[in-house]
């Protein structure tokens, strides 16, 4: 009743790990890797903390670790970021998305989510005092349908949130949906744009990452979200970045300097180190997660959940209607407890779920190990 | 003139930091130790990794680290908080401050800060949509007025933000402060506390830790900070605790599980093992830095600068009025850059710096060496 977020329950993440390790059941369901970190970053942490780099870092990030991420950004994408003035690290992606919301949304305003959406977005513009306006992405291609994003747009339109490659369904922007929203934010160019991007390493079939990077009509008012959690095997290291022009970034660097000031010093370090000295990581982390993405699916096709298309990220949607008429979060506590797989439902990305979905999402980010022991028990549905 | 935060520049400790760089000074400033991190710590955190603790720790930290954080606070205050749902880990004690103040505080309220204080409250209420109203501490002594703090509150008061062991003066609570404090709350009871304690462990001459946490009519209404940056030699993990009565941590979680969601899992794991086995070094900690206080001291009476008593935290408040009639700002920055020693003036932590405070704040948490130098050059003045 006295709550500022009164819709605010426990993550759906939280809960089905929860459920997972009550039952014994396979985890896919939470998007985290099963496999290690990188050897190197682990050396390279510990030298770091070994060699005294224990106190507060700079509040933007660590200087040596900017500049990587703008070498690492200009050979990917063609286009170098200021390390100075454009460039800041956070404590994962997911304060770098509270912060670009808290730096330039304000009360009254409204921000368009594209839904399926993260579940972190909604909360972040409620308590900026704003208004989420969702758009739904197509049910079953998830591809955008720019007309009802343009229609969506009103004088209080503040920012657009963007992601792609996107969670939970895996679909990638074309060339053709960047085409149509540099037109509209032409149109609005008072809407600033926050492009989730968590995923850009894991893109698969030869396709182009479109990130708003490579774009100098969209990056000129974005926020580009990422997350060495993602690309490097180590959510729990909580560690991402923002780029953002000079003027963006210096309201999300007061933001940031009043919300955690800085971030873990010794895992700044860490990547500094590995960003230059091993860019064939993340150039073949796609190669990577498609042989991952290419057996799980061939596996699924063994099973009675008819898997949706893949094109980038660590997340495979199955359609599970040949299988069960239960709605999807009921679903997905049954397919956990009664046959010890853990999966995400769909509904508690949307503000309004499409009546009759019958979604499940699947981590693949596993050892195949642990897909094979899913498939198992998937095969027995 | 578009910025949320227009009165937001770079924090002084940034400032004088870089400043302190730049002219190769002496640096008393931002408020770090230069003595190294437990070495425990450190083999923990390395064991942690390599033992594979880098993915995603819960959202409200890892139970063990919660259960010791509850052992601590028992084992000091006599009062056991449930770990389960009163205490969360947070990204430093700036997050914690941070999502306490955004957990309850709403768009027109009000609260209460005692100047000088620290910069984060102000640019984090301002976000919340709220307005902090300031009441002056004495300018000597940094006593609390209470009859002042009392004619501050109106119906929109939400929050009071009070800070013991204090920064920047090193005053602490006495009992009659919370008796006053406690009388005030009850006459207010919709009014919100925010305890931050993060030099808890720091304290002097015998003195006792007037912790809210050891006062049921105190705790029953307060978000309670530590940091175990401050306790650990570490300001650079970036980690810190709150606790609270259940309802007020459940809306606590709600901020925190969108703003960073969960913290840097592998210093979760070293604290959870350094905690209960060395409890000696918090227990410790107070006479480590007094006997650094007092050398300190004891040198500054060598100087032209005037020593204010300090009771508790790791700053030393010195009077400059013998040597300089510089404001506060000119002269910490003349002090950094013809004399080599960095301090931090008192008047950022003003809303209205008291006309003529003639006083520079001097960090002692550093090693003999360090303060023997900066002594050196105090002695030219
Ligand atoms: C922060 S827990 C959620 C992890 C994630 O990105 C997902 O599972 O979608
Ligand atoms: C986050 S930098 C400020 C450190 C500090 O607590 C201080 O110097 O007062």
């Amino acid at each position: 009743t006295d709550s500022k977020l009164p819709k605010v329950g426990t993550t759906i993440f939280s809960t089905m790990s929860q459920l997972a390790a009550e039952h014994g059941a396979v985890n896919l369901g939470q998007g985290f890797p099963d496999f290690e970190v990188p050897a190197r970053l682990v050396d390279e942490l510990e030298r770091a903390m070994r060699a005294g780099h224990n106190q507060y870092a700079p509040m933007t990030g660590i200087p040596t670790l900017r500049t990587a991420i703008a070498n690492k950004t200009e050979r990917v994408y063609g286009h170098r970021p200021d390390a100075d003035s454009e460039v800041t690290v956070t404590s994962g992606a997911t304060e770098a998305l509270f912060n670009a919301i808290h730096a330039v949304v304000r009360a009254g305003d409204e921000v368009i989510v594209l839904d399926p959406a993260y579940d972190s977005y909604d909360p972040a513009i409620e308590l900026a005092g704003a208004r989420a306006v969702h758009v739904a992405l197509d049910p079953r291609s998830f591809a955008v349908d720019w007309a009802a994003v343009r229609a969506a747009v009103t004088p209080r339109t503040r920012m657009l949130i963007v992601n792609t490659p996107h969670n939970p369904s895996g679909a990638m922007f074309s060339a053709g949906d960047i085409d149509a929203l540099q037109a509209l934010l032409d149109d609005h160019p008072g809407i600033r744009l926050l492009s989730d991007e968590v995923y850009e390493h894991i893109v698969f079939d030869g396709a182009r990452h479109e990130s708003a990077l490579r774009h100098p009509a969209l990056r000129e008012r974005a926020f580009v979200v990422s997350s060495f959690g993602k690309t490097y095997h180590c959510t729990g290291w909580k560690l991402g970045y923002c780029i953002a022009p000079p003027a963006l970034s210096a309201e999300f660097r007061k933001v940031h300097q009043y919300n955690v000031f800085c971030t873990f010093a010794p895992a700044q370090h860490a990547f500094a180190a590995m960003l230059d000295a091993e860019p064939e990581h993340y150039e073949q982390l796609g190669a990577f997660y498609e042989a991952k993405r290419d057996r799980f699916r061939e596996q699924l096709s063994g099973t009675r959940l008819q898997p949706l298309p893949v094109a980038g990220g660590y997340f495979q949607l199955v359609d599970y209607s040949a299988v069960s008429d239960l709605d999807d979060a009921a679903f997905c506590r049954w397919l956990t407890v009664e046959h010890g797989v853990a999966a995400i439902p769909l509904s508690p990305f949307y503000a309004q779920p499409p009546p009759g979905q019958r979604l499940a999402r699947l981590c693949f980010a596993k050892n195949d190990a642990t897909l094979d022991a899913a498939i198992e028990r998937l095969r027995t549905l």
